[in-house]
């Protein structure tokens, strides 16, 4: 009994149609939706929703992750074996950082053994390819069977903040459902250049870095260190993204308030 | 050890009520949604996420589906077997598509037998009917005594489109969430009529039959046989349904490019 | 194996961590949603939400609710027992409700034992607090092994309808999927007023009280006393909510129509 978290950009409907098709071959399977409301095509928010939420699960979890806007095309599927667990998708650097957070030594092999797949559409290899091997692999199968060891993956890395004298330059990589502003600037970077309590300038805002959000009025806002380790800029009891209009790949300058 | 999908158009909340009542009476019941979010009281766009997602799951599977726009009328129960799959919602068409891509030889009986049903509200079948119904039957009551065969249960069909010279007028049946549109044209009737590579003309653009996305550029329009075996018209990494300003129940013609 | 519900205002992604922290330590818990689409902080509408659920799960269900605006201050974590189901979350009034919903004898505790705890978020108590109670509650530990007994819990309680000679002041508290306006009027509460079949003004339109939606044409207004037990607001396939623009909190006056 394998423990499967399924993470995509489908929305409804086609996260069922997978979830069927691993059942058909292993219905003992435990299945944990992680998001499928990914904004479409976006690799890179995908990878990070991924790299924040895979460590908390079981050692021998499969995630089987598809946000795949090269689908049908010559787009390689790979599985990754990394701090066992095993991570299964396209080969678009989806499934990279959540593997490096699991451990710096990890394993990359293209998805080449197909004696499991029965037919395969143009358009939605997470039911056709990358279901069954997710299944067959929580039923045993070992992942040398799957296929060879490649070194000239896709990799996918999240920009590091640039620093200028004593400015910061952060970029929006991830908006969760309160419309927190996540940015690519982790705790110990922000750390490096500013301190709790500080008073920060952002946006044309002066807002301190705290350690939680009720620490500001309600309407105020605030920068903390989230509970995914990266500065995100909030409203206390609101919802930043839709107030300052910001979205994924929008980037802003922090200083220190003069 | 039943699997139970389900399917309805309430949103969050209420499905948990039905499977609070499912777990009731069968606590080893494995739970998988299908969709909850069809758009509220369209049988039509229920009947097609059912159909196009119900063959993935294995045999034995049952299927509690609520769409239910009669509710607390005379409106019937029904239980439909087909394929070896069982299927339990309203008599109003919204399981008959489903069925019947199962297999051709099905079986529709009225739900008479309401020994298993304790208090009945006039508007959630669903978690005071079908639920546990459908827990009973997971615990193994046989179909033969929920009650009996009818002939005259409510059909849906999806209208098939209309061909006139070379033109082709489709209708759109369901929108993904990618936004992607999906029409009444099965994969062969789309090829009995033009060919891949063919350049269509519809909604006053000009667009290819193409394999998959990534064939044209981002942004630009085509049209391709989805996963779902149906034609749908779609932009590579856009959102065609909300960019077209289209929904269900809406007409295109369709023809060759001259 | 125990049945363990999950409710938030987190949206996606943050709920999936609590299930991997809950899934290392007990794998074999069943994981239900009732949703994680609780307007944020919106701790009346949670406390709704888990009220009108939790009554459909077995005994022995363990809840976890999270609507968690004072996270990382003083606010404290606590534990319900009430109608041999547990319910865990923090102590601003969500889980109250709810638990006496299913007995008027609860007992709530503050959770001071945090062995069973690695490291905490400023937050995120849902993963780093609440996810890992739950999980040693559903492998056995004893409530009275979490902490002792608190009377001082701070309460929740929905505001009472408000009668003035003939009139009723209702307010919304709960808005569902399909729009509807559940009011805090309780269905004994209406028929001490009013009578089925009555015409009622409300918001300057007349409507009748009913027993279901279809008792009244496409796209016109009615009231019924909902599945939940209170009074809601409808229009026959509509969306009440998004066409009368009204929200949570929003109060109307009921009366007979003259």
């Amino acid at each position: 009994m394998s423990v499967i978290s399924l993470l995509s950009d489908f929305g409804s409907v086609y996260p069922a149609q997978m979830k069927g098709v691993i059942l058909n071959i292993d219905p003992t399977a435990v299945l944990i939706d992680i998001t499928h409301d990914i904004p479409p095509q976006d690799i890179a928010a995908g990878a990070f929703a991924l790299m924040i939420t895979i460590p908390y699960f079981p050692k021998g979890t499969i995630h089987l992750a598809v946000v795949d806007p090269g689908v049908g095309t010559n787009r390689r599927p790979v599985l990754v074996e990394s701090g066992g667990h095993l991570l299964v998708g396209p080969d678009n650097g989806l499934l990279i950082p959540a593997a490096y957070r699991l451990s710096q030594d990890i394993l990359v092999r293209e998805i080449t053994n197909r004696d499991m797949i029965l037919t395969v559409s143009s358009t939605f290899h997470g039911r056709d390819i990358f279901a069954p091997v997710t299944a067959h692999l929580s039923n045993g199968l070992k992942p040398s069977d799957i296929g060879d060891e490649i070194e000239d993956y896709v990799k996918h890395d999240f920009a590091p903040p640039q620093v200028k004298d004593k400015k910061v330059l952060a970029q929006v990589i991830f908006i969760d459902g309160f419309g927190n502003l996540i940015t690519n600037i982790t705790g110990e970077q922000m750390l490096n250049s500013f301190k709790y309590g500080d008073k920060l300038a952002a946006l044309g805002v002066t807002m301190p870095l705290v350690y939680t959000y009720a620490q500001v009025g309600r309407g105020e806002m605030l920068m903390l260190i989230g509970s995914h380790g990266y500065l995100e800029i909030s409203i206390n009891s609101g919802n930043a993204a839709a107030q300052l209009g910001l979205g994924i790949g929008d980037q802003l300058w922090l200083s220190t308030h003069q």
